[in-house]
């Protein structure tokens, strides 16, 4: 019978494909299509969560949060700034900066919003103060290294700020940390003080958009993709005709998904920020779901970390919480690989992986964060990792063959709306 | 007096630029493009380095090294093998691989070649013997999935072939160690088994290259660049007219030169793998250099590190020396920043690092190795380093202003031929 069937294959690279798991169930690429149509459109229409800001929640008042500004206003502001401490030094009264709180304890998650976001206490650093002299020095260094860049219009990184004054700044957490400061202070993104984070994300697929003033296609950019750019001010022009965002987590996936020119067959823009997301690549997703209106769908590993970059691209992180309204994503679907999907798929027991210790610890933390709580379905899947124990990465599933998650494992998803 | 220098000065963004030292030692761009042109037409012109091969040396019999093979060749390669294999088993004396050793003592640095090459030395791995049974079974798989891999035209990462049978493998060390065996049996690279290292790098500037299939121009790639693609065989069409090929260490340093276009004011390609060298990069710059004939120049760190990494890329590592043919690109200059560079361009203390004990042994080290006693001026460099116990990042010249390195530093090395 298994001879029969070989037989009648022409193609000998097919043979094995006869038997992969669930091919039998993938109906038409057609209907698949009609299933991400419906996604988009819903997708585009709704939206709420994107576009509630805190003062719909009437939290304006008691929450901090910064906003692009042109390099212009940033200039301004800073000078505005400095003139108000000038006054202050020539009416004999010294100089202080009034700088908000960073602290988690001055943290606060809002559902409504899915992320989470600063409040507005604040704390003064006056320069006349033994314990505080310092740090209003390096304050004033920030601000005229930013009042330079903003000048001269260049982009720098952390460490370049870093360098231009080793003295004072003795090492580099003070600088960041300053830096992070005069973003609250002057309410603006820390892309708008030109201040970059070095890139590692790629992106593919059915994107247009300009960096820097050259149109990027990025259906013409072969397996390698384009990288994703560190300053996303330059960043513009996005067109596309892309049913969704694939987000994903490894590198592997993506190479395989960029191989096979997924997003000709499914219409989408294919992203991956190799690993742990970083600034850029956050800006760039929000940027893209925001112009585009596109649902964004997301393929990680199924242990604790997987879970956890979703929430960084989702909800933010904490260390940069006033910035969460321009560095988050709302509403990204958990696509796979999920805890349930392990036995779903038969994922053989040798590739699936028994969970350390402190991934079970990483589990259940995950479980009390709100971000984690608001969505009932994360929790069963989270619940269920945790109480079997186990975990996959999605290369897993190359055990049935190295093009099972193009070819099978993400259309059926597809088809059956198999998202979180 | 420095009153009068600024009010002649409209723009405020220059007034800085007066003090920056060796700014006044710079000559025109064309005086520095001329010297750019001489080593460049240098550069094409001997290139011996770079064509001479083992069997020129006369140690094509005792050294083996393996070539890029096309799918076909690689295909037909192991139906020959396995077929030699059936008949050895069809006259009832089982079989045996015929494995090249690939330990340090099999290795061998040719000066001629500037690179480690991997000498002769072979075992043999019965089938049919305790201590070899499992290693000859995983080394027929991984040759039936090389085989599946050659015909489907597709390319997976070491851990999707890790994947295909878990149970078999065990762990991921031993499918590609073995993968590394079968590379050295069939006498190709691992990029003609279609199994490719995730990509890291970036490159911008005056290079056009076609990227499976599509045409890219990386003089339109923005700041963010064009993501070095993982498999080199898709990799072709190259075409330049810049003078050089410019390496970088880290990303900082990158997007300093790609922000300020540096490739259209000194025709260069630039290129970065962000820290240590990645498989994908190493083939991309030895394509370039081959098939342009461009002479390269690095920028490091002024630290141990850069110079191993300067290693990697000029004579290879250890662990691939049977391909070190194919990874390493010959001749690299060492452009800065060098330890002599410290004090020449008055780096201020504040901005150097004391070496740790670490560093200081691993500088010793490398004072050992073959790559570096070569040359004379490296040694005097790295002597230097070791003496003082002070090291130095690229981004210390910002120190000096955000745009030194592109501005100033870089300039003045090509025009004094500051190279070793």
């Amino acid at each position: 019978m298994a001879d029969k069937k070989k037989r009648r294959r022409t193609d000998p690279s097919d043979s094995d494909q006869q038997h992969l798991p669930f091919r039998n169930s993938l109906k038409s690429d057609e209907i698949i299509l009609q299933t991400l149509k419906d996604l988009c459109s819903s997708s585009s229409s709704d939206g709420a969560t994107g576009t509630l800001t805190l003062s719909d929640l009437g939290l304006a008042s008691t929450c901090r949060e910064v906003a692009d500004l042109s390099l212009s206003s940033v200039q301004s502001t800073i000078e505005t700034l400095i003139l108000r401490l000038t006054h202050s030094i020539l009416s004999g009264q010294g100089f202080s900066f009034s700088v908000p709180s960073r602290s988690s304890a001055n943290q606060l998650y809002v559902p409504e919003l899915d992320r989470i976001v600063l409040k507005d206490k604040s704390s003064l650093r006056p320069f006349a103060n033994v314990s505080t002299v310092r740090k209003s020095a390096v304050t004033t260094r920030i601000l005229q290294l930013i009042h330079q860049l903003c000048t001269k219009n260049i982009h720098v990184t952390k460490r370049d700020l870093f360098y231009t004054d080793v003295k004072l700044f003795q090492d580099q957490t003070q600088s960041d940390s300053v830096l992070d400061d005069v973003s609250c202070m002057l309410g603006c993104t820390r892309s708008s003080l030109n201040v970059i984070a070095s890139e590692k994300g790629v992106v593919v697929g059915r994107l247009i958009f300009s960096d820097n003033g050259d149109m990027i296609d990025c259906t013409k950019m072969g397996m390698g993709g384009k990288a994703i750019p560190p300053n996303i001010d330059r960043v513009g022009d996005m067109q596309s005709d892309a049913l969704f965002i694939l987000l994903v987590e490894k590198d592997a996936a993506y190479i395989r998904l960029a191989e096979d020119r997924f997003y000709n067959r499914f219409p989408c823009i294919i992203v991956t920020a190799k690993g742990q997301p970083d600034v850029a690549t956050r800006l760039f997703l929000r940027k893209m779901k925001t112009e585009l209106k596109l649902p964004v769908l997301a393929l990680v590993d199924s242990d604790p970390y997987g879970l956890k970059i979703l929430s960084v691209y989702g909800c933010g992180s904490k260390n940069m919480s006033y910035d969460s309204a321009n560095l988050t994503t709302p509403d990204i679907k958990w696509l796979g690989i999920r805890p349930s999907d392990l036995d779903k798929y038969s994922i053989p027991e040798q590739c699936r992986l028994p969970m350390t210790e402190q991934d079970i610890k990483t589990g259940k933390d995950l479980l009390e964060e709100d971000f984690v709580k608001k969505n009932p379905g994360w929790v069963e899947e989270l619940n269920l990792m945790v109480k079997t124990k186990q975990k996959a990465e999605i290369q897993a599933l190359s055990s049935f063959g190295f093009q099972y998650l193009s070819e099978v494992y993400l259309p059926l998803k597809l088809q059956q709306q198999d998202w979180l």
